[in-house]
């Protein structure tokens, strides 16, 4: 586990080590203010049991208080249905665009209840025990439906596939120490995965507005520090992708 | 189970009813070529059992060659697990791009072997035992990395969410009526999943190659016979549709 900021009353921590070899590595983040608690990317099946008991070190898993996919894909939703059923008081933040589509990844005994808030498409504000958290949307990069995270008071945003990158095992690490070595493993994921540069410049639009000191992909190593942040953004910014290529 | 093609050495088959209440209704197909087989989009894990029963009309599901997914969605893959171990001498046809996502999916007890054969961007024919399937890319209709497939023998095309629709209960049948009617309910859908007009155009440029007398989405009803299957092809090719709309 690494924490990212701790200021006694509210911290953000990130998962970087549970996936199991052979799969693509996710990590997961997650959010405490008080006794308010918000997890971020909860990731696959095969994460979950590392995860529930990792999650205890800042917060005790039954007393989570919100659980947020930010898309549809199996490294995000798969082990979705573990824990709707193992933290029963949660409540689960979802894309509206795929709240009908949810039941497929549960069991056929598995009654979903009212415990799923839709985020809609235009984004929303969460109240985390008093702490303002930010959806902003991001569809089409790559999920039609699909949101980023914004935690306003450590600063950091949570991009999900967004700066996503898959280094190999030896070139793993932490934190990006250049962008040339970052985009090196990231390029090839964007331009295949995201749809356009419009929608990346849309969703650019709306991140010029906040305040960024570090960035959580749900894949790779975190972005940590103004400057890097701009370059990564800058980076971004230029990147022909999906059909542009067409 | 709805035949929609025999010719005695070849079937091709839907079911469209083994969806549970309350969720998105999704219609899983089949094609049956002497004693080779292919499922297609067998759906969520809701449906596996009742699929799983329904299959041994046309083959006896242990026998089954080929399953066939044609994205990541949670409809689609949501059994993949269930499959993968039940069905122990099948192979598993997928999205290249979705290959390292599929794990995911799997119990952390299953190691995903040499059973998956995974799908090339630019499309590929499968020889389903001396029948030709076609897998036509559908890119970013509305994942990044998705296929449809042409079946050469019965000339029908599954289409997976392209096409698909959404009536209320009772206004759903097996067949499309009229065009009007359809459209009504699969409008809505394809605006906001579907990424833009140019990935349907590439998409429209590959059907238009092929002899298509029937069109099976993996939701709503069956577009059956030339005239609506071309009426079909011509509204897709009009539709603004999601970054167009920003």
């Amino acid at each position: 586990m690494i924490t990212l900021y701790d200021d006694g009353e509210h911290k953000f921590v990130v998962f970087r080590d549970l996936t199991p070899k052979g799969m693509v590595q996710t990590n997961q983040a997650a959010i405490v203010h008080g006794s308010s608690s918000l997890l971020l990317d909860p990731g696959g099946r095969a994460v979950f049991h590392n995860l529930l008991a990792e999650i205890s070190r800042v917060v005790p898993a039954p007393r989570l208080t919100y659980i947020f996919f930010s898309h549809q894909d199996p490294d995000v939703l798969g082990s979705a249905a573990s824990w709707y059923v193992s933290v029963p008081g949660s409540r689960i933040l979802l894309p509206a665009v795929w709240l009908r589509f949810l039941p497929h990844v549960f069991p056929p005994d598995v009654a979903i209840g009212e415990r799923i808030v839709p985020i809609p498409d235009e984004g929303m504000k969460l109240d985390l025990g008093g702490c303002e958290v930010l959806f902003i949307p991001a569809h089409f990069l790559h999920s039609p439906g699909n949101f980023t995270v914004f935690d306003t008071r450590s600063k950091i945003l949570f991009s999900g596939d967004i700066f996503a990158s898959l280094p190999p095992p030896e070139e793993d690490g932490d934190f990006v120490e250049d962008l040339e070595k970052f985009t090196k493993y990231a390029e090839a994921f964007h331009r295949r995965y995201m749809a356009s540069s419009k929608a990346i410049k849309l969703w650019l639009s709306r991140v010029a507005e906040l305040d960024v000191e570090q960035i959580v992909p749900q894949h790779g190593p975190i972005l940590r520090g103004r400057k890097v942040v701009a370059e990564a953004l800058q980076w971004l910014s230029g990147l022909q992708c999906g059909l542009d290529l067409y």
